[in-house]
């Protein structure tokens, strides 16, 4: 049973999961994994992982057989379980819970070669339509507070399948990173009876300098202080807590945008590892005036990393403002944005 | 000129330095650096440094010259600067201030072979008594108000040398993760009448399940809720929070304990890339009741980096308790075992 466990510092709750082997040897950097060997999460191969929790299928097929065009089962290897209790409990002066949540992994596509920016446009909806279908039905779950919706692409970024996909982690605890957010947000709230960040997407559409591209519902920009390089953020104009309340329009929309905008970040920094977060509000908090979602965008530029790792501070050499122009101006092939939507 | 930026949601100062390139082809993964040619920080290449700020010499030996056991000199490409106003200002919403403050490297030894863990005791005592000098000399500076000190060790841990040295990045803010410490423990203070540190180092001593090595002064344990595999903290028995206040006994005593651990940590890992970080009291707070210095180290073992880097939310495969374990019971090789001091 994995378990979860709050530093008493500074109130970080981590996952101590167990479902993985744990020699030291397992942890010894070993020669990349040989890639283009067999693939679990390839057609004819659906036996190969947990039952699909739901899936987009051609009329008539059945779960877990080929014809899906879009796939979501449990992470094979699950940094929490769904069964058993939260049993909170002390340590002495720690605090621990059960590891109760969900681990899933959402199968972006069929073909093991397409990608988010590759794919046709109505892969990424159907990906973001699973998204939001996911949440809807995890936020049934009493014990569940939080749902991290993440993508780790390319090895450098933590993926170890290749095929593409993305994950999803249900928890029972706010994590930290979103508690400052909110706590951030909404003290912005109480002040000037404004979101923070709709002023944000104000003062950017206003001064351009930052600004990737802006659609109907959607910017995308270089955050002013962001930690890594290329960093980009994807924000809605429109106010909403939650990813889970989007309207179709808003989710095509999206769609458009975010591939747009991996497209731009492959063809400047040459196909990069990247990182992406949905940063959304807790399920209690899902109609907050002072909450926004958005997506952030952080590809893993290998000469970049260790040092922000080990000390929590960042160090980021390339200026935001440069880095937008670089994304707007030169970041996107004409004849393959996808436009209509 | 570097600047430093906060970011309005959570608080977070991020610095945007700008003596680096700055292409988006920089920041392209390359093939790995052929190491083994011209290392600046070897003897009889002190020309090749910013001249040295301070060394500890072998009698009648110039600065900038060979006769060098340790010796500090400011990185060539700093992130931060001396020279300038600190200018703080607002920029719409945002807020910003020059990057003033100082980015130095700690040349831990002339030969470039050693390592922290393999030197003579005598190499870290060295090292440990420099990082005391550095900062009581910057306290001195009116506009800064904390210093980092760092290592990364290995290419995989960000460093860019593979001569072993460390790093020391002084700043006119103190950084967030520093300021939640000072925070989550000012809490706990004022509640308990206690220094949270003392009571995690007293439940340790106590429990010894997660305890690697006790000292007269010190303790080496893998920490309740660590976010990486083989997460290491040493922590002093005697309450300070400052680093700069440690006597000639501790810095000996904490060599001892800080070369133990690294030989551990390289035994059992075999040689991982590595960070280490100093937690100190900022300037103002070096007397504080509530805040307690101790060190920081994550092995960078890539199989579990890339998830952690993108949400700032941690999975650790390894349970601290089995770390200390392996740590503890096969970690040290006894006969290189530098007892005394």
């Amino acid at each position: 049973m994995p378990e979860l466990r709050k530093d008493p510092i500074v109130g970080r709750w981590i996952i101590i999961s167990t479902e993985r082997a744990k020699r030291p040897t397992d942890f010894v950097a070993k020669p990349e994994a040989k890639r283009g060997g067999f693939c679990p999460f390839c057609p004819g191969n659906e036996d190969k992982t947990p039952p699909e929790i739901m899936a987009y299928r051609d009329n008539g097929t059945q779960p877990n057989t080929t014809g899906w065009r879009m796939r979501v089962v449990s992470n094979k290897f699950p940094a929490l379980m769904t069964e058993g209790d939260l049993n909170r409990a002390g340590d002495g002066i720690y605090d621990k819970m059960g590891g109760i949540g969900a681990h899933e992994v959402i199968i972006e596509t069929p073909d093991h070669e397409l990608t988010l920016s590759t794919m046709p446009l109505s892969g990424v909806i159907n990906v973001l339509y699973a998204y939001k279908e996911r949440l809807i039905d995890l936020k049934r779950d009493q014990r569940l507070r939080y749902v991290m919706i993440f993508k780790n692409h390319g090895e450098a970024a933590g993926a170890s399948l290749e095929h593409p996909h993305s994950q999803l982690i249900a928890l029972p605890i706010v994590p930290k990173r979103v508690r400052e957010e909110l706590f951030g947000s909404k003290n912005y709230f109480e002040y000037k009876e404004r979101c923070l960040f709709c002023d944000i997407i104000r003062q950017e559409i206003e001064r351009e300098i930052r600004m990737i591209e802006e659609t109907d519902y959607f910017i995308a920009i270089s955050p002013f202080a962001p930690r890594f390089p290329f960093e980009t953020w994807i924000m809605p104009k429109i106010h909403k807590a939650a990813f889970e309340n989007l309207s179709d329009n808003e989710l095509s929309s999206l769609a458009v945008i975010l591939q747009n905008t991996l497209k731009r970040i492959d063809k400047i920094l040459n196909f990069p590892a990247y990182n992406f977060v949905i940063h959304s509000a807790p399920f209690h908090d899902s109609q907050s005036e002072s909450y926004h979602y958005h997506i952030e965008i952080m590809p893993k530029l290998t000469k970049v990393a260790g040092f922000e790792w080990g000390t929590g501070f960042y160090i980021n050499p390339m200026p935001p403002e440069l880095a937008a122009k670089y994304l707007r101006e030169e970041g996107l092939v004409a004849e393959t944005q996808p436009l209509a939507i």
